[in-house]
């Protein structure tokens, strides 16, 4: 494969907090492939994307990968893409695939790329660092992640409950990823633990409807989103 | 205070791996504080900078803030800064305070937050999130922090053997911060675990001299540098 496959992250949603480096492989990219998971989101990874590319010069690929319960049911659609991918890169083209947020770090590439490097072993994937969620949070709720000699934990709150305790106690900060599916066990877990009062409710970071709750007995269910985390402090 | 005081984080290190609201808010200050920790890493932070700023209308300060082993040694180099921040925001200048990386992140801007917090409560300071160098060491290791239901943690090497030990075997990707003090008891750590094969160290990500190496028992004293750090994965 002659061409170049670059994972370039544009991070959380302001098309402003993209990297210059990401900006400029996307303006220069053959084909610049934008994954679909979540109506929510596309829209705002197509605006980043939109006013970067020029639809005379490059191509523009929109891909569905519906996200399942199940990773063999979206297989298939990560199995297509890489396909795809490879056939562009066996053309000598340069793809730049873009993904919300870093590419690293709980992003819709990583998926694709398991695929990819199982399907074409060997082939090369430069990536190019985003700012996550979790960073783009933290700034806007005005809380530092870690100084000097913190410890920081990020996990799913869907983690199991005395575990959950336990990394509470451990670590100075605790990054709390998919909150709405176990909110009120959250809340009642910080009670517990001392910690409401350091804790911040962040939904849809960079997106439509950005909200930071400070006092998380005010949130109610209509206030939970899919994307949404809650940043425990000291 | 009639300013406007904004921590852009500018990244690793890469001039491209700022983001193009935080080279904007540099171009658009009057004001620009880079602080110098380190002389190794000042001229970076500083490269990074001397592209975007125009000496003829903006002005460039460089304020050096040493690292000590004591806090209270190192408070009024951040007491002067503070001092001199709040003077200029009472002329009403926006004043950016560029940090490498990320500014809440184990940045040198979070000591200055502090203090600056406490002198001038009420003030207000909008941050701009950076690429951290955790980010950065992931992209150029080729090695994700997460994926799906992952858990996550950073933290110093420095820390208690035995918690150490624990953190390896509860989460997916441990990130070991300051690894150089202890390199040889973390190796045989991850070698005790099972977790050596997965580890990758990175040295100076985004600065001259910038190293990975996936074999750790390749490293030798002379590898070992203040910013490194160790990705450890499943």
């Amino acid at each position: 494969m002659s061409g170049r496959l670059i994972a370039v992250g544009v991070g959380p949603g302001d098309p402003e907090l993209i990297t210059l480096k990401g900006a400029r492989l996307i303006r220069e990219a053959d084909v610049v492939i934008a994954p679909v998971g979540d109506n929510s989101t596309a829209s705002v990874a197509h605006g980043i994307i939109d006013g970067l590319v020029d639809p005379r010069r490059q191509q523009l690929l929109t891909r569905v990968f519906p996200m399942k319960k199940e990773l063999a049911e979206m297989r298939p659609f990560w199995e297509a893409a890489a396909v795809e991918v490879a056939g562009l890169l066996a053309q000598g083209k340069t793809v730049v695939f873009a993904t919300l947020g870093d590419p690293f770090l709980y992003s819709t590439f990583l998926y694709f790329h398991q695929v990819f490097a199982e399907r074409f072993p060997g082939a090369a994937v430069e990536v190019v660092p985003g700012i996550s969620s979790i960073h783009a949070a933290a700034a806007v709720a005005g809380r530092p992640l870690g100084l000097g000699a913190d410890r920081i934990a990020i996990l799913p709150a869907t983690f199991e409950q005395d575990r959950l305790r336990q990394t509470l106690r451990e670590f100075d900060t605790v990054v709390l990823m998919k909150v709405h599916r176990v909110f009120d066990q959250v809340r009642n877990l910080l009670r517990e633990l001392g910690r409401l009062e350091n804790a911040v409710y962040v939904r849809r970071v960079g997106l439509p409807g950005e909200t930071v709750i400070r006092d998380l007995d005010q949130i109610q269910v209509e206030d939970l989103d899919y994307l949404s985390l809650v940043l425990v402090g000291k």
